[in-house]
């Protein structure tokens, strides 16, 4: 591996400005780590949120993504599970899987927390949307995808599947619920499919855009178009009168809070999946105490609950790779971002076929 | 209602020998009872025990049954939820729902339990195969059927529904887990269907006989013909080299406990759902440690669970109904015995059109 | 039981008017009443908000009341499991055990709830501070008292022992955790026993009264002196920088909800016992969500963990007679409220002898 | 660090031979690698079971040992958590912290899985009985001991609290359970300690060793002779005729296991904590069914609870250091052994005074 060689990425510029540009091609720098030859980056609701400038100190050429798999390229002397050539699925963040917060399960807590491309405040570490990427502590950070199993089946698990299944986990969800998803986009359309490993009498999902909605009804749910009415109201005359026992929020908004907490019924639990920073509640405490509601904030648990995903993945009960809306080569990363934040496409995958 | 009504029933005379005779209608003793009209009744396989003259004290002339759906003829002046004429599922046995046990969901120890249809060991009620049967505590033994639903698909909720289920929650089983039912008769298939209500990777369902096998994969198990091989090989081969997280034992005897042995895997629960009285343990206590197995033995819990399967069945998530074998009106019940005592039918329910 | 027979009872006039007066002695009505002999009868936190007249419905004349336990005068010839003689604890409210709320331990939900002594709107049963009441349901709505066990241990079983029990088991806390009980009134106080249960490394009562606080150390916490400085602060102080894994705000109003989420740690679950009608949250949404709180709201059940606390009580684990802070006559009771309403007593018993 | 220093350790030499001798001093292997200087060091059940010659593949000259205390001596370049002189206590086996299994808290079936001196057959590493030992992957094996705390205080929580307190958890004892803890040994008094933690009625020790019900008692138990009668009678006539809802069998024998079985009351829970290896069940499967029997094999797993065992021990609510019932220099091992195994006395700790 000369000093001189260089890689194309997909690196960010200012708000507004992605680009596909020549950078280094990273390199080993601790004996725990791998250089992974990448094969498919997703692009996350969080990139755009870096897009547009939102995540604070976030320096301009910071290659962006946190979803990915690839290929082994090189691996230090320390690393223990992982050989040259083998097929990974990579997490979004790093942790250390030994500390007491580690060894808890809380790895957000650990001192070593660190996410891939969304820059000094999240850990510092150089994004996934390039031809190579360095992984830290890789026997922890990535997970050899089973033989027989396609890359983009796994390349959810440590990013939205996990935070879509830690959802439904943590909700409490059960047999005979009625559960409630907020908004079907490629978070919300993953926990209708991991609702149903729950065993829910009824999943239902709520969004504007007809193409999500039947997205959401192959995966099971029952589709609720909130530009068709109050979906609290349609959803009454679909059960007969009920309102829903489990509401996951998977959008991050006011509008899609408001909703919650309309279809939420007495007693019901709230889980809040979509990102929220400065939101206010749609209702005061005094309201959730006399409705008897829970409420959940959620973060997506990928070291958790990896191991049981990909083992669903591989009996064929899940398929997250249903919600690919398109695949893209890696030149035209920028266009595929536009159109996601124009909501024309809904998740995109930059595929690196060398 | 005179003193010299009559009705057909479904009576025990002895090992071996049950027959339809003309019995005196029951009549209401108790301001919470109802007098139920029944419109079908299932034969159980604990009805087979007491064919065979196993159930201790069972009195010659003792109605037969405790899997029922009827209509309320006749109810008593405490009676609150119920009305002439509705249609309501029953409960294989009766609890009053308010003392300690009951309010700990522990029915089975209430002092004023008793089995319909079992004698007097059992609580000496009468059973439910018969045109008509006295039900107590009847606000709480017998259940609305919602509106829609068929009857023989609320049938089950009271007993072998409950017990499959039953097994399920308290094995722990949960997403991602491989699951083994040994015995794919009525409680082992209805096992199958709700184990899929938990999200396993994949639910293996054991058995001798190709049609039963063929039942457990239309709901949605991997089907293992243990004539075929040792179970055990076959569940790895079909799993790439792994055992059971989770088997439930549903047969009860000797040699089904020697399959859930087998097919357990290192740390796996162990539940068993099959009726055992004396059967011997196929391993040592050290070899159960040594393999950090966790035992559970299962007795159904209808009033735990009825009113979430209900509302599971009422959604079309659950159809436990698939199981019906045959329909046979009153007058051919000694022949369904006889039918199912030879495994030539699966489950029959005996119907009371009139 | 002749139809002129009197007795004395504490009844409600208006806003800030309680007095005790004859009134009739109340009968059985139906076949599974009791009339109970009351011996002792606490005033709780939610009959000042009677008295203020913050009941909406409340009619003038009501019998205010619903801790409390008594003698059986008389049963009804339904009742099962009570005899004319019998010391038995009461609970607040009145469920039927039987309907598919209440089997799945849903009694608030039940369609035959009534809440002693709070007017129509929860049931228009009268209450407790009287020398007899009427108790319907009587074989679950009463408890028998072990023998060997005074009536003072069990009467709080009913309401607010078991409402800071629900507390305690509903936030989740477990073994280790650092436990912030906010307020220590009555239900704080026992909320600081309960915890107890779970294995919490530290319990901190937080409050403003030293006698209060005195208590609280006596049973089991570690006291905070708000008064003393911000409650966080000092909480930080003693545990060398943490904040609190669970919350329980044990107050009902906006400050004790502002020092709630003060002392809540990231990740904490803050579990709502007070009452709350229209307070406003401390903070946003997404300050909620930036932090991963879990939000539970609590209302007490009784018939849940009744028999559980009993238990504990009678093996001497739980003493929660010890927050009684006088026994006054009934003839005293409008000053025994005048009282509790200016903080000069905690927990004042009514006590019936004659 | 020359070649040529050596240190003095306990090693085994064939069948009940156990000496103190010269042994190379470890050094440094693997960049993960610490260096301990032990400070205090138990000896264990299973030392004993070594000193018996019954663990297979044990090479004379094995340095035995497992649990520890002591200062870091020396830490290898890739150590992130620990600092030359730190004081740590030690976990009683090795595991990597990254895989599927450590990251399912399954540390037991971590491929890096060894244990300290057992031998080969449990991975081959030298002991803790010795000046020196070598930690592998001590950011994991090595948890720093908090200012304040003793190191007796925390010596127990890599191997037998860690044990006791997984017993009670996964037994899934809770408040008001009457718990039986069978064996007043090192596990067996550590079990009661940790059982007090989750809120029961009343802790049961059996034992026949009065020192030991002493020490049972003041732990918080109520003691049960077993010398004086039968412990299941014993133990109805003080719980006025229950039996117990959670079993710890804490010996790892046949008598305890038939005294386990006959104090177990209807729907208990047996949890099996003491190590078996060929002993047989004391009753049949279709008395474990016919009882409603649960039965859990019970492994320790210090990774899992060590840092909630720490929180316990610094609050104060947990004093493990209780049970020490000697203190020997090093050159006296041998003696202590020979106590030990005469039980002569409870847990001797070896001291490493220099």
């Amino acid at each position: 591996m000369g000093l001189s060689q260089s890689m194309r990425a997909v690196c960010w510029f200012g708000p507004g400005e992605v680009g596909v540009v020549e950078v280094p091609k990273p390199q080993l720098e601790r004996d725990d780590d791998v250089v992974l030859r990448v094969t498919s980056a997703a692009v996350c609701g969080s990139d755009l949120h870096a897009l547009h400038g939102k995540i604070p100190k976030l320096a301009p050429g910071t290659v962006l993504g946190h979803e990915f798999v690839g290929v082994v390229e090189e691996a230090g002397p320390a690393v223990q599970r992982l050989s040259v050539g083998q097929r990974c699925a990579g997490a979004m963040f790093v942790a250390c899987g030994r500390c007491a917060a580690c060894l808890a399960g809380r790895h957000l807590k650990c001192a070593a927390y660190a996410m891939f491309g969304l820059g000094d405040l999240m850990g510092g570490l150089q994004g996934a949307q390039a031809e190579y990427m360095r992984v830290p502590i890789a026997d922890m950070t990535l997970c050899p995808i089973p033989d027989g199993m396609e890359d983009e089946a796994a390349l959810f698990t440590g990013d939205i599947l996990a935070t879509a299944y830690t959802g439904c986990v943590e909700s409490g969800m059960g047999p005979g619920d009625v559960v409630a998803v907020v908004g079907a986009g490629p978070v919300g359309l993953l926990t209708v499919a991991c609702a149903r490993l729950f065993g829910p009498a009824t999943v239902f999902a709520i969004d504007l855009v007809p193409a999500r909605l039947d997205l959401a009804r192959e995966l099971g749910a029952f589709p609720i178009d909130a530009s068709q009415g109050d979906p609290a109201e349609l959803l009454r005359q679909a059960t007969g009168g009920a309102r829903a026992d489990v509401v996951i929020e998977a959008v991050g908004n006011q509008s899609a809070l408001e909703t919650a907490w309309k279809v939420a019924g007495i007693g019901a639990t709230v889980a809040l999946v979509g990102i929220l920073v400065s939101e206010s509640w749609p209702q005061s405490a005094g309201n959730a105490w006399l409705r008897n509601l829970s409420i959940k904030t959620i973060v997506g648990q990928p070291y958790r609950h990896r191991q049981t995903l990909l083992r669903l993945i591989q009996s064929g009960v899940l398929q997250p790779q249903a919600i690919i809306s398109e695949r893209v080569p890696l030149a035209e990363a920028p266009e595929a971002y536009a159109r996601m934040d124009s909501r024309l496409t809904l998740k995109p995958v930059l595929k690196f076929e060398r």
